[in-house]
This record gives structure tokens, C-alpha cells and sequence, in this order.
């Protein structure tokens, strides 16, 4: 039990193509996927660095989170997900040691993932998300 | 060339003690230890998360970046350092892409490092560390 390795770090952005570039640049490896997520109102570009990945995302609408975040923060880190096995099992020892869920079920994320989050207010002010492979 | 591994993830925190315990609880592992770096009146406590490090960090004085950090922002993530083999290739290589480096020379960080900051500015409002290990 307890969360393994930082799958991926979530930045927010405002023009994904501009970021793609620079984000390429910096990393000196290419964005290996775009994929969109509909429900969340986002659509995301994947690097791998190592064992992890970078995912910037970019709102889709006004009313998405990502949206909301940059209009309040800016762009910048939004979320950092850490891999666990059994994600079910994870939100409910989290859920006893008094962390706060977002949902009470995992959803389908990007990236082939069920994921869920815990709320920042909980956590130090840092969004995190828990991240399965859906297999 | 190019950047590797999340080394760790930084994260602000206004009391290093509550928030260890707190992230002892989330992570399912204790911190392996605390530092202080003096020159950024910083204390650090470092846990291991499969290949990644989360690194809290609290102020030590008013004038740390940290304590100025959380009292415009509050806490949360701060920064995203990424493993590099050449610390000063690394650099230029940067700079000759455009990206603005906060220091003209490595410094030496804490966990036995060698670190460079890239300004935010520059990175989509990330704020990303270079890190070596001093070996």
C-alpha cells in the first residue's frame, strides 16, 4: 500500500502548440501523443522523461478547471499524479487517514489511466492524482 | 542531451513537522531526512517515491524565497527538478535555445546536488531546477 513512482506532472498552459515546442526544447524529446478529454474540457500532450511523463494541458472551454486555473493562477504546475496498484484500495486507506476525495469512484483519465483525485485543501494545497493502467 | 527523470518534486509548506506527517500518511513512507540549506534559508525533508524524490520545503527566515513564495501564493507545488548527467552542457545547451538561466554557475543544492533554476518566466511558469549529482 502507498503511492509508487510520480506517473506524470500536470502543467497547465494556454496555447498547447506554443508549449508543445517549448516544452520539446527544454525535455530534448519530442510530445509522444495528443488525446482529449472530453468530460474534463482539456486536451493534453504526453512527453516521457525517464519513468515519468509531462502533460500539458490546454482548456477546451471556458467552463473546464484548466480554464478557471489560469485564469486565476496563470499557467504553471497544476497536478502531480503518482502511480498506485489498486487504486480502489488506495482512495479507501486514504479516505481513513482523513485525505478528502474528489469522487468517490475512480474515473477514465488520459493516457489509458483510471484515475481520481485528493482536494488540495487536504494535501497542502497541491493537487494529486491517483493514476491505475486500465490494462 | 536533454533532460531526464522527475529527481524530485518541490513543494512550499508553512510547517515542516505537520507536513512530513501529513505526506508520511499520503505517501505510505517516511522521510529518509532533513536538511537545511542555509545560503536559501531553507529546511528540507525528502521522501522516496519509487524512482522520484517529493522534497517539502520551509522557510528558515522571512527573506527566503520560500516564505515569499507562500505568502503570495500559499503552499504547494513550488518546483520540478530534473536529473541531468552534465550540469554545464545542460545549461548552455538551454541558453542557446533561449530559455533564462537564474544563475550563470551550477550551485551546490541539498542531497548531494549541483543546481541551476531556469527562470519561469521562460517556462510556461514552471519553475524548473537542473540537478546533478555531486557524486
Amino acid at each position: 500500500m502507498g503511492l509508487d513512482k510520480i506517473e506524470h506532472l500536470g502543467i497547465a498552459v494556454k496555447d498547447l502548440g506554443a508549449s508543445e515546442k517549448l516544452f520539446e526544447a527544454l525535455l530534448g524529446v519530442a510530445p509522444y501523443k495528443r488525446e482529449e478529454v472530453e468530460r474534463e474540457g482539456v486536451i493534453t500532450s504526453f512527453f516521457q522523461t525517464g519513468p515519468n511523463k509531462v502533460e500539458l494541458l490546454e482548456a477546451t472551454n471556458p467552463d473546464s478547471p484548466i480554464a478557471k486555473y489560469v485564469e486565476k493562477k496563470g499557467e504553471g504546475l497544476h497536478h502531480v499524479a503518482f502511480a498506485v496498484n489498486d487504486i480502489r484500495a488506495e482512495m479507501a486507506r486514504l479516505k481513513s487517514e482523513g485525505f478528502q476525495l474528489l469522487s468517490e469512484e475512480p474515473k477514465e483519465g488520459a493516457d489509458n489511466k483510471l484515475v481520481a483525485f485528493l482536494h488540495p485543501k487536504s494535501t497542502n494545497g497541491v493537487l494529486i492524482e491517483l493514476c491505475q493502467d486500465r490494462g
